[in-house]
């Protein structure tokens, strides 16, 4: 692959995720879940402000009734048989109507944590790129794997957003890290192997924060991550309208919503259909 | 084909709805649009009391992007290219999510009056009766098209709701009928036939009814159709929270309601990410 060619990709791409930051006053969107992969959705979105799109493959498989899952939990047990086919035309589509200074990360089979072994061959990276892909949305769990695929995604042109998880989460979705220290220096590890954007999971570990607040124990991570490291960082998890200052407040750069979004298209499809057959 | 299992199987589709129109008082609701072919929104509108459930293929365009359209008038001009192994991959994907006792009708390329040459063999009809389809969402514009699609959907356990259009609409979708006698006529026509449930299309040619309304034309229209056939009846286009009443006053059996959802989902979509992003 051109090397200069691909450098000059991932610059134009950083751009946008650097513009979005700046317009929004420091802290962005990342919108994900239905916004992620519905074109209709990611179009609204997109024309309400929104410059960063993220459509990932278990999202794809609630979308698609694919299996008969219907909640998350479902859909990553089984999200590893989307196929890669499905993924390249969602990031062909989304593109396709969000036009070109939309930032889009995508999630893929072999991107996340699969312990069904999961291949993430050169042509994917290839294919997604070509399709309309700027960065790639990695659930990766060890530095080791995260380094193949940070080097396959940079050659073909991609960037990449990875995470940082506590080894007590339910599902395995980043590098595990307890103390605020370890996400300090798994962060900066995460930096040295040239991972672009480097996020938080801020949602599957802690039960019992007040409305409004972040839990103390996330914060004080979130924090590390945030101090730690030069590149722009996200936090993703359990994030909401009445929680959104609160995580602003922390200077992480980015932060990743879907179930929020989809808990309102949900309730606001119900509120019509409900209307109509009362 | 089994001659008497596939009658069995449309009697049993039959119950279905007729069960449905009894329980919403004489006239339910037809779910399409978003929630007819995104098996998030489609469980969401079962578990909110809908019984009928229809994915079409222009839908699917634009939930895909595909070829990049972003409207509905955009989308039908390309509908016919969706690809039919899609349309059955998304039949299959609802029923996986809403269970046996829901009633899926499905639009796919050749089933709408499409000039590009689109064939239907018999073969797309078996596959999308096996994957959960109830019926076939029709609208084709000649008496002897729709006589060919409705034999071929019986042969497979398939019922048909067609429709009735205005010969000045805008798109084509349904046999033409301008007055109300004509409209009988051509209603008596299908039921002949064998269509199983008969539609007029009601947003296509009027502007101008007052808010909460049916257009005067549009009323003699429709009541000419119920008054007509003995099989249950179904309204189509332009139908609203607003003007429901006034529909369902008329006697109709099924109201089909797509763009009413769809605009609610999406300003619910927007309104979140704005309140994320100011």
């Amino acid at each position: 692959m051109f090397v200069a060619d691909m450098e000059k990709k991932r610059k134009i791409a950083y751009k946008k995720v650097i513009d979005a930051i700046n317009l929004h006053g420091g802290t962005t969107i990342l919108s994900t879940g239905i916004t992620g992969d519905d074109a209709r959705l990611a179009k609204a979105v997109v024309d309400a402000g929104i410059k960063l799109i993220e459509p990932n493959h278990p999202a794809v498989a609630l979308a698609r009734g694919f299996k008969g899952v219907t909640n998350m939990h479902a859909a990553e047990e089984i999200r590893h048989e989307i196929p890669m086919e499905e993924m390249i035309k969602v990031t062909k589509g989304i593109r396709s109507v969000v036009g070109k200074d939309i930032f889009i990360t995508v999630g893929v089979p072999g991107g996340f944590c699969e312990i069904v072994p999961t291949e993430l061959p050169d042509e994917v990276f290839l294919q997604l790129s070509r399709e309309g892909a700027d960065g790639l949305h990695i659930h990766k769990a060890s530095l080791k794997d995260l380094e193949e695929v940070v080097n396959k995604a940079h050659k073909y042109g991609l960037l990449v957003d990875a995470y940082i998880g506590h080894p007590d989460d339910l599902h395995t979705f980043g590098l595990p890290a307890g103390t605020p220290e370890e996400v300090s220096k798994v962060a900066k590890d995460m930096e040295n192997i040239g991972v672009d954007f480097i996020g938080l999971m801020t949602g599957m570990s802690y039960e019992g924060a007040e409305a409004g607040e972040i839990h103390p124990i996330v914060k004080e991570r979130l924090q590390a991550l945030v101090e730690s490291v030069k590149v722009p960082t996200l936090a993703e998890g359990g994030i909401n309208l009445s929680n959104y200052k609160a995580f602003a407040n922390t200077g992480v750069n980015i932060v990743v919503v879907g179930t929020a979004i989809d808990d309102a298209v949900r309730k606001a499809a119900q509120d019509v259909v409900k209307q109509f057959i009362i």
